[in-house]
């Protein structure tokens, strides 16, 4: 967590960004002012990230995104970085760059315009999908999911069938091994490394009914709770979400944990939001800058 | 001291930022990334800055403008802002309003050109001057300075002479009255209620002998020392100071007290700095976030 804050400066929170480590990758989900002093202090690694995700170009979800990019080109860095975006963020990296044009790496743009989810990073054991939010200006959330893997045959079950590589293919694949004689049961000789996991990014956004189908089955979801339930006049006019709206969203997914976030500066104790989510929805825990979760 | 760190993020310092409090204004010299985080936190009050000063738009300078100009609007701001900084800012801040045209607060912008020491702003009782430094791109260091205060007269003096408001004006202005039968000598009856006091910001740049004259009676400089003097060939090669030399202007200008700042993330360590400037200058302070000093 690299920032939990919404918009107007608090002094305890930077303004919203995430780093997130998946399977040996980097990435950078939104960038509001200060996130590269974050990662310095955190210990996240600026030149390893790969692509950040940004959700819309709101200044607390934005505007660390120029410090972050000068630096690592100050670094040296000189492997590609993707970012992903709505379409309003591209005239925002082409003026950076016009005033920038000694940085030596390529910055590859990927504007997002979806209606609805869709991929779009396709990994070799992991995926991100893309989904619209609701909130005046065009906002995405972001759904990171592990894919599932492929079978591990077991070592001793090699040896004591004597399986060729061919056959040992064909269990990874999930597959049975037919010999002439005999059946070889996958389910008997192989097994599944890991169960995969997921981890959902949805801020700023009203709540909406498409989202608990989207959503459905998140094991982590981090969703904004701007507001107490005391202001949801305010949420519903700035199309943000109150603590029981987040609550809601969590429980119908079926989530196994909610992370919330991006608090209004009028109310400055998190335990605050906290509570009024437990109430929905017990496994929900209000973030501070440099917490670390692991799923 | 909002921001004493150099380019490169480091978790304990922001980039380039100070407030200062001259008679009552409040001025924003520099706006790296997070200042407006710091100005909260050190309890500076962001409304009330009503001028803004950008050295040059190299990022670890100006990255937290941005966020700085959207708090304010989002704050309700109706006053005008002054901003002064080199023509290539003007640019950045139009791109900035081409995103930003809710903001209600008129943004003026003064582009800086001079190539010796000029007066940039005029007030009642304090004074701006801008002046050229040398740093590769367009760069301008600043000069804050109380004006020489109008005589106070006396009271006692007052009712002793039987002062007319005429002859009072006469007075506050250092002249002696003059009545038909005797002189009033204005050293018996008026005196300066303070000695002006002045303070420069001079960062980024080489040093360059042309300062020592436009920085002459200075009472307390800020000049930059990125480098310790084993790092002299890089500070040449970037138009960067030594620790020596930012101890050496200090010297020859005749400054009472040198603070020194931007340290290069390569030395963490800031007493380092500190010892090397005292060798040449004792009355030394590195500066570090949330200092505050009084002229």
């Amino acid at each position: 967590m690299l920032g939990t804050a919404s918009a107007m400066p608090v002094s305890d929170r930077n303004p919203s960004a995430q780093a997130l480590q998946v399977r040996g990758r980097f990435f950078l989900v939104d960038c509001g002012e200060g996130a590269q002093r974050s990662m310095v202090r955190f210990g996240v690694p600026l030149q390893r990230i790969d692509s950040v995700f940004i959700t819309h170009i709101h200044g607390d979800h934005v505007y660390g995104l120029q410090g972050f990019l000068s630096t690592i080109g100050m670094g040296g860095r000189l492997a590609p970085l993707d970012i992903y975006g709505p379409r309003n963020l591209g005239p925002i990296l082409k003026f950076f760059l016009s005033y920038n044009d000694w940085i030596g790496y390529e910055i590859r743009f990927h504007p997002l315009e979806m209606k609805e989810p869709e991929r779009i990073l396709d990994a070799h054991s992991s995926e991100v999908i893309a989904f619209p939010l609701r909130h005046g200006i065009e906002t995405f959330g972001f759904l990171f999911r592990e894919k599932e893997p492929l079978w591990n045959v077991h070592k001793e079950a090699i040896d004591r069938y004597g399986l060729t590589l061919t056959e040992i293919g064909t269990l990874k694949r999930g597959e049975d091994v037919l010999r002439e004689d005999t059946v070889i049961p996958n389910a008997e000789v192989a097994y599944k490394p890991y169960v995969p996991r997921s981890y959902a990014y949805v801020t700023d956004t009203a709540v909406f009914p498409e989202e608990i189908g989207w959503l459905k089955g998140t094991d982590v979801l981090y969703h904004e709770a701007t507001y107490l339930e005391e202001h949801r006049d305010k949420a519903v006019s700035r199309q943000h979400s109150t603590t029981l709206d987040a609550a809601r969203v969590a429980l119908e997914t079926g989530a196994k944990r909610l992370l919330i976030g991006h608090f209004s500066s009028r109310n400055r104790d998190a335990s605050l939001y906290e509570a009024e989510c437990r109430t929905v929805f017990p496994e929900t825990f209000a973030v501070s800058d440099g917490d670390v979760f692991e799923i």
